[in-house]
């Protein structure tokens, strides 16, 4: 893979609704990256590997996922990404495509990530984004929502909001912000932070909502992340509320 | 049904992508009036029948559907409301339930409707709005679009923008006004009249369409309805781009 000379960047959406995810570690079967490995191997009549920015859960969304591959060609990006885009299943396609610098890589070069977690919050569930959110018509108190992100904002070890129990690496993870907006019905959550373990934007979500709703005290925040234990930590939600909205390099 | 006591008014919004329209004559498979029939006589332990403002066609979506219904018992419309909506599908909700007067009939009592037709002219298709819209890529010129439309705002013999070949009853309608609104890739079309024929909004959609691209010519759509002629007129714009917007009572 190195040794192809030109280093291709993406950014891409799809909607993850049937997908197993970016990548299914031992079966590619039905994947985000599979599907765009078939039509770009087939499109330049080579091998593509494609690299992803980080792996998305199963029935997780993105808005601007980053991508990049390596070809042997010299590709005009701007009718590759046209070619791309109609053979494409109609939830995953290309935004943008640019040549990058050779050394540019998509998941190691990553410094920060923003994620959109969308609730709908009405007494009658909402149709027409019904696959694109997460359906709680009960109150819930963005006050005491936004008091418990604030605990999590910084630096902390969210080994307890994640759920992985082997984790071997360090579960150490710097979240810039915990926005949290109602517009109408909806409640948007954005988290932006350096890196993001297995589950953890929906666990975290899980737990500010069993916050809003009155399930769970704001300080039982505090005690999940000291305690470093999944079971202080709130329900994992669901995956078809949560966008990968961008993410940003250096 | 007239001699049920008690008269209930509701508005409610529907995917229509997998119902056979509102009504299908002779076959009351899967039909939006079919599902609410099913679950209002299941829950009130009576055989309702369902009146809807006016049929959708297969695959067209409501925002605001008016429909009515008798019945022998005096109905709290907000607990009924609630355990329709938990008893009907997904792609199907009532947003308001009301008692209404005796005399009150959703079709007939019907003065307007408003239709609106969505266009995504973006380069790259649309992945999460994509089975609620028409799709179309190359360019569209607004003004042209906007210029075609005076033509056919007014009273008008709609004839030749109808699919019923049959026609027995008037074909005579007024458009009160066909605007067009640009907002991103967005293009929106509002149609507000006192009635539409069989497949009139998707045919003047895929004539206005055909004008915007170049493909047909402003005059044109006056001869379309001079000529009174199916044929002179543009093709018939998808369903999955329509909703049925609001339906207006005096």
């Amino acid at each position: 893979m190195e040794n192809k000379m030109y280093n291709i960047k993406m950014i891409l959406a799809y909607d993850g609704g049937k997908y197993n995810g970016w990548q299914l570690q031992g079966n590619t079967d039905l994947t985000i990256q599979g599907k765009l490995e078939e039509k770009l191997s087939m499109l330049l009549g080579e091998e593509i590997k494609v690299i992803g920015s980080g792996r998305t859960d199963r029935g997780v969304h993105a808005l601007g996922q980053v991508a990049n591959f390596y070809t042997n060609q010299s590709v005009d990006v701007k009718a590759l990404k046209k070619k791309i885009n109609e053979e494409l299943p109609k939830d995953i396609k290309i935004l943008k495509m640019d040549i990058a610098g050779e050394r540019f890589h998509s998941r190691l070069n990553a410094k920060s990530k923003i994620y959109e977690y969308r609730i709908w919050n009405g007494e009658v569930p909402n149709i027409f984004e019904r696959k694109y959110c997460f359906q709680y018509k009960d109150h819930l108190s963005i006050e005491k929502m936004k008091e418990a992100a604030s605990y999590l904002e910084g630096v902390h070890d969210f080994k307890g909001f994640c759920s992985n129990k082997k984790m071997k690496k360090s579960s150490v993870r710097e979240i810039y912000s915990i926005q949290i907006v109602k517009e109408g019905d909806w409640i948007i959550l954005s988290f932006h932070g350096n890196g993001f373990l297995y589950n953890m934007v929906r666990i975290i979500t899980g737990t500010l909502i069993e916050v809003g709703s009155g399930k769970r005290k704001v300080e039982e925040v505090e005690k999940a992340l000291e305690s470093l234990e999944r079971k202080d930590a709130g329900f994992l939600a669901a995956p078809e509320g949560l966008f990968l909205k961008e993410v940003f390099y250096s």
